[in-house]
Formats: C-alpha cells, structure tokens, sequence
C-alpha cells in the first residue's frame, strides 16, 4: 500500500493511493488519527487493508499537493557517510576519513521538510546547494534496545529523500547539521510504500537525476551499516516512536564531490528513484528576499 | 517573572512561581493554552503580569514535580566549544581543534529531556557519562534572518541547562548527535526566568557543582559567540518558532578533559547555577536493565 500526506484545497489530511485516485482516510476515519504518524502508531494500523478495501478514490491524486510523507516527525535521524562508494569519493575529494565504526548521525528538524514537486529553496546566503538521494525508513512501532534480528518488524514503510545540502554551511564547522537544516530542504516522497511490499530493504536500487541526467546510480546493498543495524544502534540512545524517520544515507555521485563542483541552481530538477518505492521529484527555486 | 511546567497528580500543566507557591496557569486560563510554549508564543504573553496578578498560588511548589521547562519544543539547537575557557582544555586535551569562525551546532531532541530533580541515567552501554552547566535561552517571538541587533527582542526568557553526555559516543564519529540524546541526559530547569529581569545575558556566573564541589566556574562573558550572534545564525538556517530552545555551549570543567578523567556515577549530584536564574539540580541513577 502506499500512503501519503497531502493538502487539497487548504486542508490538511492523509490517505492512501489507488491508481491515479487518493482515498482520504483522515476524512474517512473523521479525525481519529489526525496525521499519518498518528495511524501508523495505531492498532488500526495493523487492519489498513481492510479500512481501504472499498473505499472509492474521492480525490484525483493529480490534483492534491504531496506534502512530506510523515508530516511532523518527533525525530529525523540521518546518516554521514554510510555507504562504501561514496565514502570513497569523500576521500578522494580530500576529506581525511575513515571508514566508520559506528553509525555517525546527525538530526533534521521537520520543519526544514518539503514534500514531492514542492521546490527545493536555495538560499540567499549561498549557492552551494546539493543534492542527496537517500531511502527513508519510518518506523511503525517505537521502541528502546530493539535487537537487529527483529528491527525490521518495527518499520512501517519506505519513502525517497532528498537530503539537500547547504555545503558551504555544512563545512563552516566539525558538526554539519547547520547545512543540513535549512528551510525548504529535506525532501521527503512521494509517499510511503509499507513494508510489506518492500521486502528486503538492502537490495534496492537507488538513483538521482539531475535534469534527467544519471548523477547517483546505486544500490542499498552498499550500506556500510544496513536497516537491521541502524534501528538497533539508534534505539540504544533513543526512544523511538511510530512516525520517527531514519535517512540512510547517500550514494557516490554527489555534486560537491566532482571537479569542478556542481551545485543546483533555480530552474533544475532532481528526482530520486528507489526501486519498489517511486520517483520523488523537485525543482529549484531562489529564496525569496524582501 | 519564573515560568516553570509541571506535573501534579499525574496532571500536567504550566505556571508562574510565586514565593513558595505555583500559580496553575494552565488551569486557571482554562486549557487556552495547553503548553508553557504555546502561552511564549501568544498575544497574552505580554501581558502576563497581569495575568498573575491577583491570583493565588494553589500549589506549593515542593509538591509539584518539575518538567523541563519546555516540555516539547520544537528545535533544540546546541553548541559545541563556544566557550573560550572550554575550547582552550580540549585542545590541551589533545583534540586538534582551532577556535571556531562560526558558531557549531547541533541538535537534541526532546524526549532526552528531563526536569529539575529528575534523574540524569546513566545508560548501561556506557560508564563515560559527563556533564555539561550551560545556559538555555528560549525563544518567544519566531522568525527568520534576525538581526543581531534585534536578536535579544525574540527572546522569552532564560534557564540552565545540563548538557549531560555519553562521551564514548560522542566520539563514535565525527558527528556528536550520538553522545547527546540518550534517554534521561538533557535537563533543563528549574524555571524559565524571563527576560526582562535577566538583562544582559552576557555578564552572568556560571557555576556546576558535582557533590558539591565546583566542577566548571565560568561566566557567560566566556563565550565566543554571544546570544545575539547565536540567534542570527540559527535564524538564517532555520525558522525560529516560540519555545526553540538554544543551548549555548559549556565552560571549562567538563569530566572527560581531567586526567584521569571523571565521569558521573550513581547517586552523584549535579547542580548547575547561573546567575539571576537559579540552581538546577539533578541525582544519578543507572539505566533499568530486565
């Protein structure tokens, strides 16, 4: 099943995708789970194919706005470095790293979120804006010390993220999250596919397109520390809660990497395609000024 | 004035202390406003004083339990090395660190958060927990791209904060995030005391004690990068709303930069006072294992 969160006429709500139609379960449901995150976190959640099986599509799916798939996560914890090729290229642009030992994270706030065909803002402050094409895993049941052997009974679903990054920002200190949390950045879509037709998460093919141009092209069986490994480290210091996000990290092919560097500019668009997931795109847009 | 969240007969809710006694501003304003945050961020925050006046405090404040101030803000920004005095020991300690050209951040989330008198756990992974005095500046009127000029008008109040942190996974990575969002570390009390009878936040002693003996003794004059040069970077990245809470970086005398070095162990008390603000205490007690 794929479920989104999306906005239709000023009004917020969340549903699931039938074809080319939207099934308003918030309205169908009237109200009990006010968000996304409210549902997968709840007992219902476990009957979804029931709650949708003859339901008619009242929306056109073309016609409501995508907004991020979990809308106001209380955490998005991201990965540095967690894939083996572009760990490589970090190194090979300069950076001295090691392969690392444990998982490095960082945090994203959900407000710095935008959802599919919303546009990616650069900012005014800098034009080192760059892309990240990542796969998202929501966790569906919460949960402190989750071992590896049962991690995945804990996810939810998967989704594509676009973990765009202000690299100037990025690199004005050791701790990156300053370029990592800048309003109109992290995008996350077009929706989630549940777990259940997901399967292995560790052998899905990734890829970016920079203006249909292949820029990454991998897979997630090059994760350094695969999904089983990133929930049990992250739930030895967190206590996870249904609607919480794990961004796994990106692939080779960034474009601060390359020589000479290669940012994003108003007018661009990047998708980031996972198999069994989707096409998450975005375009690019100057920040507003007075 | 002091603003403080708490909870009484498993009920919780906001309020002003007043001598020895808590006036229940949730309760008296009739759920208006559900959270501490949610009254910063309304019109009638201006007027609180004579929202109070008149009004009787219905609790004692030794009954109420103390919740962090915030009980669930949005962002929690926090700095690295933003004291001069604490920059100088970890270089002595021997990490290869220049004085930073930009403030460093990071971010904690707020289910590690706990209230004064709470226990900080020192979670079972890990003997090497630390702790860190620091002072919390709360954040009342939002916004974005504030000038530091008017920086310090956006500004609810103030509060302590300890920073406490697993150290060993802290520097699992470059990345920090690890180290500082374990479950039962971040504490943040006792009370909000508002800006108007703080002042200048740049002139105030900083003191922690562990079982009474001071640990850090410092003052916010310290500091590399003020509170006003704080809220204008944060402000040109992310979109400040009331009640974000920025956590403004620790003095010399952490635990980890002693030789040997000192870490926090059951039943250790940790206070952390700051002028004009008050003292937060805290004990500490070991994770709960099955």
């Amino acid at each position: 099943m794929k479920l989104i969160s999306f906005s239709s006429n000023g009004r917020e709500s969340w549903g699931a995708v039938s074809g080319d139609r939207v099934i308003d379960l918030g309205a169908a449901l009237e109200g009990k789970y006010p968000l996304l995150q409210d549902f997968i976190g709840s007992e219902d959640y476990a009957r979804r194919e029931a709650l949708v099986a003859g339901r008619e599509g009242t929306l056109r799916l073309a016609d409501v706005t995508l907004l991020p798939v979990i809308t106001r996560p209380e955490k998005i914890v991201l990965l540095v470095r967690n894939y083996l090729d572009h760990h490589n290229e970090v190194v090979a642009a300069g950076l001295k790293r090691e392969i690392p030992k444990f998982p490095p994270l960082f945090l994203r706030v959900w407000r710095s979120q935008i959802g599919h065909e919303a546009p990616i803002v650069r900012p005014a402050i800098s034009d080192q804006l760059d892309w990240e094409g990542e796969l998202a895993v929501i966790i569906g049941k919460g949960g402190r010390h989750i071992a590896e052997s049962d991690a995945l009974s804990h996810v939810a679903g998967y989704a594509c993220y676009n973990d765009a990054s202000v690299r100037e920002f990025q690199f004005h200190a050791q701790q990156i999250a300053a370029g990592k949390n800048f309003v109109g950045t992290g995008s996350f879509g077009p929706w989630m596919v549940t777990a259940d037709e997901v399967g292995d998460p560790s052998q899905l093919k990734l890829q970016t397109r920079l203006n249909g141009e292949l820029v990454q092209d991998s897979n997630t069986s090059n994760m350094i520390f695969g999904v089983p490994r990133l929930i049990n480290y992250i739930s030895t210091i967190f206590d996870l809660v249904p609607g919480d996000v794990i961004v796994t990290g990106t692939p080779a092919g960034t474009g601060w990497t390359v020589k000479p560097p290669r940012f994003l500019r108003p007018s661009d668009v990047v998708e980031v395609e996972i198999e069994k997931i989707g096409v998450l795109r975005n375009g690019v847009v100057d920040e507003a000024t007075a």
